[in-house]
């Protein structure tokens, strides 16, 4: 058996919640995993139907992107986790999706604010949109660069990728992680609910931001050494 | 056997309804029930899931809020509830939800308004959303303010809390009780329904109110000595 | 076995269609049909759930509403169907729920537009909305004279109502019905699904109007005699 | 057995799907597919329900629309599927359906715009809506004068039918094609959400669009000889 057997099967089984969760149509997302101990990334197979995938499909490829173990061809995305995964070394999954309401956003070209508790127990402040690819970055090595945009407006934006674990690329759709797989998910699920909020809450409303204080208080109760949410 | 087997069954149950109607995502939500002759209340556990909980792990607190029975944390939001069961002496169950249509009106800061008779059939005039807690209130025993604020709304308007069975607080989320936890989980689903209502007719006609004699009409044949509706 | 058992039991099933249609929230509809022959009307209970009803809790009323057949009361809206069975001599069933998209479009107190073809296959040109009623008109008889200004709806706007077989009441919601119950609550589905075309089609293009030459095409290929749609 | 039972068999699957994935109501859908070979279509009846239906209902017609097999009158659309089949040479399957949000900006008269790298993924450019029909197009042979000006509008503007697989039709509805019966229902669930998401994305930001160097890349790295994407 091989040794990325957990791996794998828990990477597929987080695929598995992407339908679930009513995340995605057809096959459009992935999720990965970051084994950093043996430097390796597991990740879905490109175009593969989420019914028939099984932990074999799901392909193994090291920091540079080559197959290390499966017989199909990884995500056409992949290269766009190799960028994240290199540069915020807290995150061990990734997940991209095209959910409904966050895409809006993303085709809107606008980040999402935060306006109330749902976000701020998970996102500290707004989830932010980034800069369009230039034509060189489109015309070459895109889904590297889709990486790299995304962690240009982190770093610009001294925005800490483990308190804002979403992004939504311009013109496209949401990524988001989290500490493994299971976790990326899980943000995945809440960012696409506080998408569909936000957009309602706009409508009826169209200057609002929440209270900062409310944000802090919100995020600290769930994170962080003060925490006193759930059973910890 | 505990003596509160029956009143922890009764808020399993309820809690459980709460993924059934389509009122919650993960754990984001609160449903407890007040046993006034033995002065305790029972509620969910803080951060446990639903597909796995059972009537062991819920709760009991007494009005103090020390833990009378359960291995588990209460919610977070415990002392939310204990100040509206002692200050509201009808109500004798609470839910909280993060539940869309509803929190969209509490992120927009906006009374959720009276425009028809779906409305009238429960809530007797609009739903009122709370002023901003302060600073201060959020600093310091955030979640027991959270109560003292709804309490506050209700008692400056002379709202009924059992006419009005729900509030929304600014920035956060919705409230709904009644006179045992499955009344207050009726309410919870009714208060979603009659928000998401109120989203799209504000888009068709955004002055529209129901007609005074209406909301009278609809409130009272369900309610009080002359109510009609039903098999009473 | 009930002279009434098979007129019984169509109206159960027809009630059962509401909640698998999404048409319903608890036990807001209610369905009725009319046997012409023997003079009698068959209608829900009031205030029954959907998951326990039987034939047998249908009851069986006559025209003034007295109650020939069943140990329920029957639905508190009765009145209303009497009216428009009284009126309307071609209709056999009777629907009225609280669907959310109709019920928008009752709240905003404007007639549900002819939007495009799925609209002209059942309705020939816009549904009306009614008339406030006077406060005296709530007062006393508030389900006769619901059904009453319906009625003077269609007669002062010359509507025959099988080609417009649903009406919303303004600041309530939603009647349909067709030549028995089950035609009614197929009437009750088409008019939730263009009541939530027409908003989005208004939030797109706030003037637009169905061409008239479209409308009539549209209606005529599947009513009257050169109907061709179908297997008749 | 009739030399095209799996012709039939295809369609009758491809229109089961149209309820799965909830691109319909009741009937109102049908999906064909043209045996080039043999120059036959296999098309839905009129107005049989999807719960009851099999292959033997499935009625093949010439390009003439004269019945070659089966019982059960043609769906009334098939005027408008031949016209189709034969001005788009490379087309092997239609679907027509009156899915919500497709069906919403056919009734707002309005191209449904390329907003995102889903809507890239599948189709190259806006989807086009028609130019309304003339009074004489509706009276007589509408549906054959419907794919007329179907074709017209994609001849006029230069729009390749496998690049831009959806139209939509003024007042009316959306038809969608593929390479074969399945093949086309995947691109109608596809405009569906697509259409979804442009709604909202518009009411965000009425002026966006998407990046034309990012509606290349999308399209092209799923379509052509240089596409990466999947397992090809």
């Amino acid at each position: 058996m091989s040794k990325y057997h957990l791996l794998k099967q828990r990477v597929l089984e987080a695929n598995l919640q992407l339908p679930k969760y009513g995340l995605v149509t057809f096959t459009w997302g992935n999720v990965s995993e970051f084994d950093r101990d043996n430097g390796v990334i597991a990740i879905k197979p490109s175009g593969v139907e989420y019914s028939v995938m099984t932990a074999d499909d799901i392909v193994v490829v090291d920091l540079e992107g080559h197959v290390i173990e499966g017989k199909l061809n990884p995500s056409s995305d992949t290269a766009t986790h190799l960028e994240l995964y290199k540069s915020f070394p807290e995150i061990g999954g990734i997940v991209h999706t095209h959910s409904r309401s966050a895409t809006i956003w993303a085709q809107a070209g606008i980040d999402i604010p935060a306006l109330g508790t749902t976000h701020a127990d998970y996102f500290y402040g707004d989830i932010p949109c980034t800069r369009k690819l230039s034509s060189r970055e489109i015309a070459d090595q895109y889904e590297k660069n889709t990486g790299l945009v995304i962690i240009e407006e982190f770093t610009q934006r001294h925005i800490d990728p483990m308190a804002v674990p979403s992004v939504i690329v311009i013109g496209h759709a949401p990524f988001s992680w989290g500490k493994n797989a299971k976790d990326a998910v899980h943000n995945a699920v809440v960012l696409e609910e506080v998408s569909a909020m936000a957009l309602a809450t706009r409508s009826l409303n169209s200057d609002i931001k929440i209270q900062p204080e409310l944000s802090d208080k919100h995020y600290l109760r769930k994170h962080g050494e003060h925490a006193y949410y759930g059973q910890q």
